[in-house]
């Protein structure tokens, strides 16, 4: 799995919730070198109220990142779950993963620096971005002529989004970000909820320029399901106009997709909550090479199978790459 | 200061305190493969009270050499020092060090579990482990006829120690270090105090045969200072000669000892203790080879430069070498 001209090969990985986390778990099996970049418009009511409590506190996917990058992954998840016994004082309410970046964070002098902070000190195999520090929320003007704001709202909306804008317009990319865009071999989009986590993090100021002048290979991972509120019925061009739409029609140089089976019982379970298989149409944009595999997960999910997703990765990139 | 050569050469490092982890800092810039063994006689009042009240803690000495391990030492003893602030709950009075290693005992299943798994979650070059899991106190023979029990009284007897033993004298040396021991290419006891935490190591169940079965260079690093308590007045082969009286006579192939000049100022000020540079007279083992070299640091103490330290043993090495 390893290969040698892939020593120094740089990824950067956009994305946020557990799509990303789940493809930063088979990358970290291949010898890149890892930048993951996650959204940060999060408007979740737990964040929040830890924030207010402890005074700093980072969004729960900066810590999954970290958690799926780590070479102990199993033994970190489980020291980061755990809480003191109630006798032992008041910070038994929080995880110890919320107490470490907590901790780290007082230290370090910023959230921004705890988070690469928390990649140095643990064993964890890349860094961990948020895609910006500016605090801003989310909002969508939907097919029906209506907005919506806050992450959450999104992503239950019933009628369909036809763009998202960050609120304020000023909110500008980190530049740790902006470095990784400038030094990537490859930039990868996804698998994730596509407004509120692949197209989100090309609405701050800075990123569409340092897109298009990066020469990396950029790559867009297309979910296996259509989401309900963000993608009811999409098929994968609808997916990939979207991010055009909102971007510049040479963005991608590849789409990943799914064209493995997923078992009937799994299926019917997901059409029951209006979710189907990502239909795998036409794409208008010629540059786009579109790469179909099976990438299924053998369980009672239809999740990406993260060694599946992350060979059929590094396959394309050798393929690519003399 | 790297050599492709010690790319898997591995060195156990025999000691506690203040000593072994200043050898750690020095060792860990070259690439070799790091084990650290560490006195647990420790009876020290504040481990004692802090294992009452949160159930586990280890010695501070283990946690020293995982920080001095540490490729972000900086950043981990700041990290390990801090204590959240008093309003947050009954947490605030421990380190988070000792919060650190209290949840990752209870993760992990046990004390010695922990401290490994913490070299495996912090990004340390190298392995930590407890000279034994057993409890044990070490008792101290004087010359003048008396017994002293405990390693703190030992360290201030007045009368000089004639021999020292481990109570209950059933206690084993743990698994993981003569496996260690077994692989090792280098074996170094010291610097550190002569009894208490260099010979005491030695006295465990099964260590001693282990040294004998094993080919690797067995160096012995003399302190400085003549340390009251003790090794008043003692020279270079009293220290030698100690060591071989509770082991045997083939167990050390060199001794290195700083023959740097200790400003007179400093000089001045150890000797108001009574604590005076360590003098290089002639061994009476003539396996044993004696390297002489600058070693001390340019400060207001008669220490070790870590630097200067790791570089002798270095250059010895490579010299054995081919």
């Amino acid at each position: 799995m390893q290969d040698k001209k892939f020593l120094k090969y740089k990824i950067v990985a956009f994305g946020g919730g557990t799509g990303l986390s789940n493809l930063l778990r088979g990358l970290k099996n291949y010898n890149f070198d890892i930048t993951a970049v996650v959204t940060v418009s999060d408007d979740g009511g737990s964040s929040g109220k830890l924030r207010k409590e402890l005074g700093v506190l980072p969004p729960g996917d900066i810590r999954n990142c970290l958690v799926a990058l780590s070479e102990e992954e199993n033994l970190i998840t489980k020291l980061f779950q755990y809480r003191f016994p109630k006798k032992k004082g008041g910070l038994s309410n929080h995880s110890f993963g919320n107490l470490f970046l907590t901790a780290l964070t007082s230290v370090s002098g910023g959230f921004d620096k705890a988070i690469s902070n928390a990649a140095d000190v643990l064993a964890i195999k890349g860094k961990v971005f948020p895609v910006s520090l500016d605090n801003v929320k989310l909002k969508a003007m939907l097919k029906n002529g209506k907005k919506v704001t806050g992450e959450s709202k999104i992503s239950k909306s019933k009628s369909a989004i036809d763009m998202v804008e960050i609120e304020p317009k000023s909110a500008k990319v980190s530049k740790s970000v902006l470095y990784s865009i400038s030094q990537a071999d490859c930039i990868i989009f996804g698998p994730g909820s596509l407004y509120t986590s692949v197209i989100v993090n090309l609405l701050f100021n800075g990123v569409l320029s340092a897109l298009k002048k990066s020469k990396a290979l950029k790559i867009y991972v297309s979910n296996i399901m259509t989401q309900v509120g963000e993608t009811s019925n999409f098929t994968l061009s609808d997916h990939i106009n979207a991010i055009i739409k909102h971007s510049y029609p040479e963005i991608l140089d590849a789409v990943i997709v799914n064209n493995g089976k997923i078992p009937d019982f799994v299926k019917e379970r997901y059409a029951r909550q209006n979710s189907v298989p990502v239909k795998i149409d036409k794409i208008k944009y010629e540059n786009i090479k579109v790469i179909k595999k099976d990438l299924v997960s053998k369980n009672q999910y239809a999740h990406h199978n993260f060694m599946k997703l992350s060979k059929a990765i590094f396959n394309f990139l050798r393929s690519k790459t003399k």
